[in-house]
């Protein structure tokens, strides 16, 4: 499949990790020139010298147009240049990362006449809220380096497994910004005809639903540790969906932003991928294991065991009806086991199944007066 | 895990096949009389006399509280004992069934004082539109036995595989009726901690869902057909989503009803599962072979294959963008080949992804007031 021309750009990107060195090699694949950021030298010197990386898609052969450096041989002048710079590093260390670039990113924002940021474009594609203050990326990038990068920052979430894209699997995502002119011109940089990217403008809505989603994996692989197969996989899924949508929508994001490809496309990725870190930790807690002995011997982040605290502040905070992310806190952090928790899931009674805000539409009007109903 | 305790009713459920020989079981188990109408005297006799049934749930014994009829053994006196009427035949044949049944229902028929009907409870729970027709089940509710019976009947969908069903796998569905009293009566009559049912009002959404589905998981074979694998399925799962609220919303059903159990749910579980019927179209389309080839030595239907003739019929009429649905269209009937269309869907240019009708809420206003944003 021929590449979509587009305006050659320079990309810097902070992070070179799993997806930080997938999208690096997506955009210097699609002409632009990228900068890669790496605290990791032995990243650095591989990239430069035999364009593989050591540790993350070990197979693969990198770009010529992506060039590695660290983080003391990044000057103001390099990064004045720069079109875009794409942050891909772990919500958790991205406050830091912020704040150390702040005095750079004041000298070489540029503004329009109404004052908003016209260049560089901002892209974050971490996921999760900050555990320690619940924040959201919105929030850390208003915070650390300003509200008017937060106003013109675009946030790509999506089901986007790292290992397919860099292998061209055809991959849909949202951007999402404030700035509806953001968000298209990040679009655009990203959009192939292997990856589809669609616009919108609730970056809260996208950002929750991407921490949210972790919490409920680990739900989904509960499901499946206690055996339980298609029909109560799917069904979790779909209630997980009406739990994240009011979360959301308490929140103020827009609960249609549910239905997008960070919400719902992220979610069925989540909660049907058996692989994951969140559905490991729930696969084992359904089989029985205690959380402390999982994390010990997993050697990763489940970033949903974190979120699951951050969540329920959230829903008791707001007084929201979301039973499974309750249950979920329930078996990771008050020793409830998950057979007793799916059986007080399963014992509520019956209920109408979602707030139909918004009346049935002029055509089944016309549909049920021709029937006579 | 103890039954929830129900007042013990009469059913009569029409059609013995797969699924309608679990609800029996279901029901049965749970306390209720249930009489089987069933063609198939085979049927008929294996489950009175043993409790097995030949062709379905092979190992399984039906409870003792199914009494299994043949037609001619189904008279208006013991259909006017009967509490609930449950359907579970075939969309294609469910028109002829309901206009022999007429005199009979004309005649057992109880109404309240506003008219409307009182008992027994309707409840059918076949998918798809009738191909000749592209009628709804209720229109041909309405055209066969009258709008009374259809303003009354519900309509039971979701992510329900009848085999996990019969193992007390947890199972979630929806239940639907433009009466909100009918819709809790069906709901009250099947709910059991193993099998939660969720009441709504938007009967027209839950069968469109039922029916459009299909469709996609034409697609989602397809997709797996050419090799393509995780992030294609969920984006592929998710914009089939957005196409089918826009079918929906042009057609008058609630958007919001493609977000429970009988939408995202359903689309969920059968764009999942690789044994089903459409699904294997699709990947045998995927695969290059040809679709009478695949229908000669398919040994069974698979209704997507009739119900995307529906859908172009209704998405041309009604000028909805829904490229996925035209493009499985093309495949099965414009002797596209599968990869061309893929890359036709993929090649479009970047989009807005979802119509916003509604802004954010005023937590978001307030949160992003308190960023300066």
């Amino acid at each position: 499949m021929e590449h979509i021309q587009c305006d050659k750009k320079k990309v810097c990107i902070f992070g070179s990790g799993n997806f930080g060195s997938c999208l690096a090699d997506h955009l210097a694949d699609a002409v632009h020139d990228v900068l890669l950021w790496s605290r990791d030298t032995e990243v650095i010197e591989a990239l430069n010298s035999t364009h593989m990386h050591p540790y993350c898609h070990k197979d693969h052969v990198f770009p010529e147009g992506i060039r590695a450096v660290g983080p003391e041989m990044l000057s103001t002048e390099a990064l004045r240049e720069m079109d875009v710079l794409l942050f891909a590093v772990p919500t958790e260390g991205l406050r830091e990362t912020l704040t150390k670039l702040k005095p750079t990113i004041d000298q070489i924002l540029k503004f329009d006449e109404d004052g908003e940021v016209k260049s560089p474009v901002f892209i974050f594609v971490n996921k999760g809220i900050e555990s320690k203050s619940n924040a959201l990326t919105l929030e850390i990038v208003a915070e650390a380096v300003g509200k008017e990068v937060a106003r013109a920052a675009a946030f790509l979430s999506g089901p986007s497994f790292a290992t397919e894209i860099i292998r061209r699997q055809p991959t849909n995502v949202s951007v999402s910004s404030l700035s509806q002119s953001h968000a298209q011109q990040a679009a655009d940089l990203f959009h192939q005809p292997w990856f589809r990217c669609y616009t919108g403008t609730d970056p809260i809505g996208v950002e929750l639903a991407g921490a949210l989603k972790n919490v409920y994996a680990i739900a989904a692989g509960c499901a499946e540790g206690l055996g339980y197969e298609n029909n109560t996989r799917a069904g979790l899924v779909t209630r997980a969906l009406a739990e994240m949508s009011r979360i959301g929508t308490a929140y103020g994001a827009n609960p249609l932003t549910f239905l997008t490809l960070a919400g719902v496309g992220d979610l069925f990725l989540t909660c049907s991928s058996k692989t994951s870190r969140n559905f490991t930790v729930g696969y084992r807690l359904g089989k029985g294991e205690k959380l402390d002995d999982i994390l010990r011997t997993l050697g990763s982040v489940a970033e949903g065991v974190a979120t699951a605290k951050g969540a329920k502040m959230m829903i008791d905070k707001l007084g929201i009806n979301a039973p499974i992310a309750q249950g979920v806190y329930g078996v990771l952090y008050e020793g409830v086991e998950a057979e007793a928790q799916a059986r007080w899931l399963m014992e509520r009674p019956a209920v109408a199944e979602i707030d139909l805000s918004c009346d049935v539409g002029i055509a089944a009007k016309e549909l049920l007066a021709k029937l006579g109903l």
